[in-house]
């Protein structure tokens, strides 16, 4: 008898995941990490107030949650200053590019991003058939002008930047970012990925503007909010395009516990500002730790340091693996010349102090 | 300037949702529903151990979860005596069923079910550009012979049968479905949707085999295990069936909040049984309420159930809205002849005199 009959695309793609999950990589060296910075999780946690919500919502996780998120999207609305119609909210912004992807790119379809940056969206783009063409970053920052280009030689219909960056935690200001989107060629998306907004400095995001269908910003409750493991994220964009979501989105696939944590911690701004505050000074001793061992820490508008490690990726890697096997869990960007360096998200005292005993051992 | 280019799948699809949330509903009608009796969501809700692991895990929710749900994969293996690798762990079965449909189906692929089952099914298939077929129900059961034929008729890749069914509650024998599963045609796969699985007698589900690459069951803590808002549900198959949901799953897509309840969940099956029993009786007042009424209450293997109503979809349709009015949540099968019924979860006490109230001003 013969088996499932896979898709042409399916049967295509390879079986490899974009991220080895720290509790995978726990389980192949048979112990815990002690220090877990490999994820651009926020160890500042929750807002206390979410947490009681999320608590407090357990019990009436028997109901399935609002399929419209109507409670949240009402308030981001009033956060944002745009119309709640404007406001997607999904699973994740991993779960919101899958959805981005599957209503633009088919088999074939021109995608752009940077040689190296968010590989979950590389997954996401291969998964639905696109080509993915690729510009290097330039000094560390993915470079709007050979993004442009390039997005205008392959037509492409979708273009991805970061801002900040991840892996490198570089950023552009708003009036470069504006540029690119004014720069857009016809047709062509600009997947913005906010992720790390709100530990920018400000004059980085450039001012929201629903009325242009052509730029979709994607944000989040996994970083600054500390939310990752309650998946939900959201993106704003023209109403026409947000609207588009609802055809292929999994209508009741946001968390009901999820749902309340966001609310309730979108409503803590005062949580937001300390863990910002909290986060710029774990950067900066990050960065002192990584000068002292003797490496070059790049400047971060995100939640996690990367730290050039003066050589190629074989020192890069030689050192993730002795942080590793210190319980250290880190993570290092996947391609030349990025990977010259490895990736340190912030993190408690305790954590960060590990780190440093076992990051001075390297100098 | 020109907008987004959609793929033109994206552009056919339809901007209908399969199903009206009840929030959705309460915000249309100005008013809470008093009594939330539609979603088949479990009333008596999550065990108090999975209550208070998901509050537990509130305050450890800036982790992602983990993207095998080892631990959870682990316990089910254990206890349903398969290989964990013939476990996948999703965002609930709709999440999973997105997968499914995914892998198997493209443009034009045919696919089986029966005329008005699961309509999520339908949003996934139509979703990704396959071609549905319907059979009709026979005396609102499905009809496993009429599937087989049609399925070799139309050389179907995928084949959903769910038992027990939603709407109708009706169920199959294991013999029953052993025979559907033995009379597949080559290459076709069987999506089993067993959501309903627990509440049904012993010798509803056929025994799993893991050895065979062409039946897939489906089953959910969302259900039974009263934690539709935590979005967890689960597959079981044969291992490479299973491997390759990896390669188009959302990785970090399951909440950790919903991993450590449905595990503690799994772990008290006193609790299942107590629901069960709770069910059970319910279902036993929701009949007898029904046929107070003067209407014919179908007999259910669910946490439903579902009343015939006697005449067309017409006199179905006033009193579903007299209830709605009412405040009672119920719904109805989508399509004739099965609309001609309403169709009622069971719930607590208050909810179902509430209930009995609104339906016995109907008779």
């Amino acid at each position: 008898m013969s088996g499932p009959r896979f898709t042409a695309l399916a049967a295509s793609l390879p079986s490899t995941v974009p991220f080895v999950g720290p509790e995978v990589q726990e389980r192949a060296r048979g112990a815990a990490f002690a220090a877990r910075l490999g994820a651009n999780e926020s160890g500042f946690g929750p807002s206390p107030r979410a947490i009681a919500a999320m608590a407090d919502a357990a019990a009436d996780s028997w109901k399935y949650g609002d399929s419209e998120s109507y409670d949240l999207r009402t308030a981001l609305a009033e956060h944002l200053e745009v119309d709640m119609n404007s406001i997607v909210v999904g699973e994740g912004i991993d779960g919101l590019l899958g959805y981005l992807v599957r209503l633009l790119v088919g088999q074939g379809d021109a995608v752009v991003t940077s040689l190296g940056a968010y590989p979950t969206f590389n997954y996401h783009v291969t998964g639905y058939g696109g080509t993915l063409h690729t510009v290097p970053y330039r000094d560390d920052h993915e470079d709007p002008d050979a993004l442009l280009t390039k997005a205008r030689e392959v037509d492409a219909k979708l273009l991805y930047l970061a801002n900040p960056d991840n892996p490198m935690g570089t950023w552009h200001d708003a009036a470069t970012v504006q540029r690119l989107i004014d720069g857009l060629p016809d047709g062509c998306v600009l997947c913005l990925d906010e992720a790390y907004g709100e530990f920018a400095p400000d004059g980085t995001l450039p001012p929201l503007d629903t009325s242009n269908a052509c730029v979709i910003r994607m944000r989040t409750f996994s970083k600054a909010y500390g939310m990752a493991g309650a998946r939900i994220g959201y993106a704003i964009t023209h109403p026409e395009l947000a609207a588009a979501f609802a055809k292929v989105r999994n209508h009741f696939g946001v968390s009901r516990i999820a749902q309340s944590g966001a609310l309730a911690a979108l409503q803590d701004q005062e949580w937001l500002q300390s863990v910002l505050t909290r986060t710029a000074a774990a950067r900066e001793d990050l960065s002192d730790m990584a000068r002292q061992a003797g490496f070059a820490p790049l400047p971060s508008a995100t939640n996690f340091v990367t730290i050039d490690c003066g050589e190629g990726v074989d020192r890069a890697k030689a050192i993730l693996d002795s942080l590793s096997q210190a319980g250290c869990f880190v993570r290092m960007p996947f391609v030349s010349p990025q990977n010259r360096c490895i990736r340190v998200s912030v993190g408690k005292e305790r954590e960060l102090n590990l780190l440093r005993v076992e990051l001075l051992k390297q100098k």
